[in-house]
């Protein structure tokens, strides 16, 4: 079996798991609880915190505040920052700030959407010109969850507060945390990311912010997270993303060639005459995006997963939405046909240029096959 | 060394974690993915939804919303459900209760406390008082996890409902799930539920509502739990809350009597001439609330963890909202003195009758002790 559905959720490293199974075996105390074994763990997970942290941000100006996963974050972010006036966003978000920001709108804040360029990433221009006084909150993503598409949210952060040093910057970094090399500069405000996205486990996430920006904490209760996430910590989740993420972190260069390899050896290997490629060139090495015109990519998916390849065909937290298009492939200015068939392939560090090489011909042979049938 | 916390977290059930690795190791796929393989572990979740629900209610009337503790699954409750007027609850929730509802009060709605007994039961006579035709939501915890106290929800919900038919009634039920045997009833809309306090482990809850019931979720984004909680499920966790759950019920009647007789050997061993037993006579067997006048309980914690016992003095959540004396103990009436002298002890039927007396013995010479001292 090759698993190329690596951005949906990748593998679980079973290194880190093992370096964290005492904290379900032994060392399982509540981290709020005040006798030694307790406060221990509450040292535990500070370290998680810090190192993480210091993987992506200068801990002196930013912390760290657990969620459960990236969707909470970026809820915690969205609610948190856009309190009046408008939101701006991009027409290219996951889910997860996507319905945020139509729930703001149902509470009475005007949201803006900038265009998308035809490879996903954001039309700067445009989202600068929705940009104003009244503006609250600014979200980007980081990398985009379908094209790859990478955005400089540092560059993007920078002219969005020069247009109003009031409006806070949010990014999603879920598809960027731990792959893509990249530090989180002063005018980058909230930062979402992922443990089940890099080799960590489901259930857990964290919202990364500004030392001195305060925000209203989305889950209210006993205090944890300086009051910024209640709710007993998921201390195994967290120490295994803190192990997982030390272990992206001390490769992330490696990495990043040896995916882009996967990547070229995926779409070389691709026959152009089938399929057209969406990602653009500066795209993310660790996302493949393609489509094959008017073969229902579902139906590939299926026949690929019968003949032991899985990958994608969007995001996987939109096929519970039911909708036979993604919004952010429309968004690129991709029409129905095309967009029927999108594929998204994605990579990690863990697979290998012969399972791209492997993947892209069963992929040509089932669309061939189905195009001859179709012709 | 005996571990006397068991209402602030539980020993994750080795048996049960074995059962669930699977999802860690191989079954890692992303519940909503459309290849086969995701959908098994779609599947998985269903599964787990109507093994748990089935626990404490019927499914052809209730159904569950995985959260990622029970936190969370309040905050659901009391932002779905306090929409507008009024929101009556009690003077010994839960700090996931008491925050939230604070939190709608800063949003304009008027909040109500009803008073409660000694015991820490709420005291029924107030509550309905307050309810009336514009109350929204009342949220009642059934297990005081304090004190022990246990409010009889079910009485409670129907005298609510006989007041107002349009009230929606919410219950935390975190400490009665798996150790009170209980089942919902039809006035019960809303229950709170978490596994770490069951044997399952920390980043994983439940809201169980009624089936007819529209609320709002709290976290937005891709539609997972069929809308009402996005985020990719915590799948490990959830199968081991399943399993957890799975073994309380096969043995709650007999656990709850195991328990009962440690809790009797632990209050029987203790000198009464030292202690007040704030429990009332009906409370929960798994926690026992007591306390020592003028001898400061995190004093007794902080010497008993060195000597081997491993109690603790409150809610674990409020130790992260620093403030010396218990609201819950407070409200049942407590003077400060002996308010800061309280104990929780709180067991689980791993524990034993013998521990219960070596721990008596313990907590009388430790006070004994510091009482001689300060004569």
């Amino acid at each position: 079996m090759v698993y190329f559905d690596n951005a949906a959720t990748t593998k679980p490293d079973e290194e880190c798991i093992k370096r964290a199974e005492k904290y379900l075996y032994s060392d399982f105390y509540n981290p709020s609880a005040l006798y030694a074994e307790g406060y221990n763990i509450n040292l535990e997970l500070r370290e998680a915190r810090k190192n993480i942290l210091s993987a992506v941000a200068d801990a002196e100006k930013f912390e760290l505040v657990f969620t459960s996963c990236g969707t909470e974050a970026d809820n915690t972010a969205i609610f948190g920052g856009g309190r009046r006036g408008n939101v701006v966003t991009t027409a290219g978000e996951h889910s997860a700030v996507f319905a945020a920001v139509n729930e703001l709108k149902q509470r009475g804040l005007e949201v803006r959407f900038a265009n998308l360029n035809p490879d996903g990433s954001v039309n700067l221009e445009h989202l600068l010109s929705l940009v104003d006084g009244k503006t609250s909150l600014v979200s980007v993503i980081h990398v985009n969850n379908e094209t790859g598409a990478v955005n400089d949210i540092a560059a993007i952060a920078s002219k969005v507060k020069a247009t109003n040093a009031y409006a806070l910057f949010h990014s999603d970094g879920v598809q960027a945390f731990g792959k893509i090399p990249f530090k989180l500069t002063g005018n980058i405000d909230m930062y979402s990311i992922s443990a089940h996205k890099i080799g960590g486990i489901k259930g857990c996430g964290a919202l990364i912010k500004r030392k001195n920006l305060v925000i209203k904490p989305h889950i209210f209760g006993g205090g944890q997270e300086k009051g910024l996430r209640s709710g007993t910590e998921n201390v195994f989740g967290i120490k295994i993303f803190e192990f997982a993420a030390a272990k992206r972190r001390a490769a992330i260069e490696e990495n990043y060639e040896k995916v882009s390899k996967i990547k070229a050896a995926f779409l070389g290997g691709l026959d152009g005459g089938l399929f057209t490629v969406i990602s653009g060139e500066n795209s993310s090495p660790y996302i493949a995006c393609v489509a094959a015109e008017g073969v229902r990519g579902e139906t590939v998916l299926h026949e690929a997963d019968d003949r032991g390849l899985i990958i994608g065909t969007g995001s996987a937290c939109s096929s519970n939405e039911k909708k036979r298009f993604s919004r952010t492939i429309l968004a690129c200015g991709i029409g129905e046909s095309l967009a029927d068939g999108v594929l998204r392939i994605s990579f990690s560090p863990e697979n290998s240029v012969e399972e791209a090489q492997t993947a892209a011909k069963l992929l040509n042979e089932i669309v061939g096959n189905r195009k001859r049938i179709m012709a």
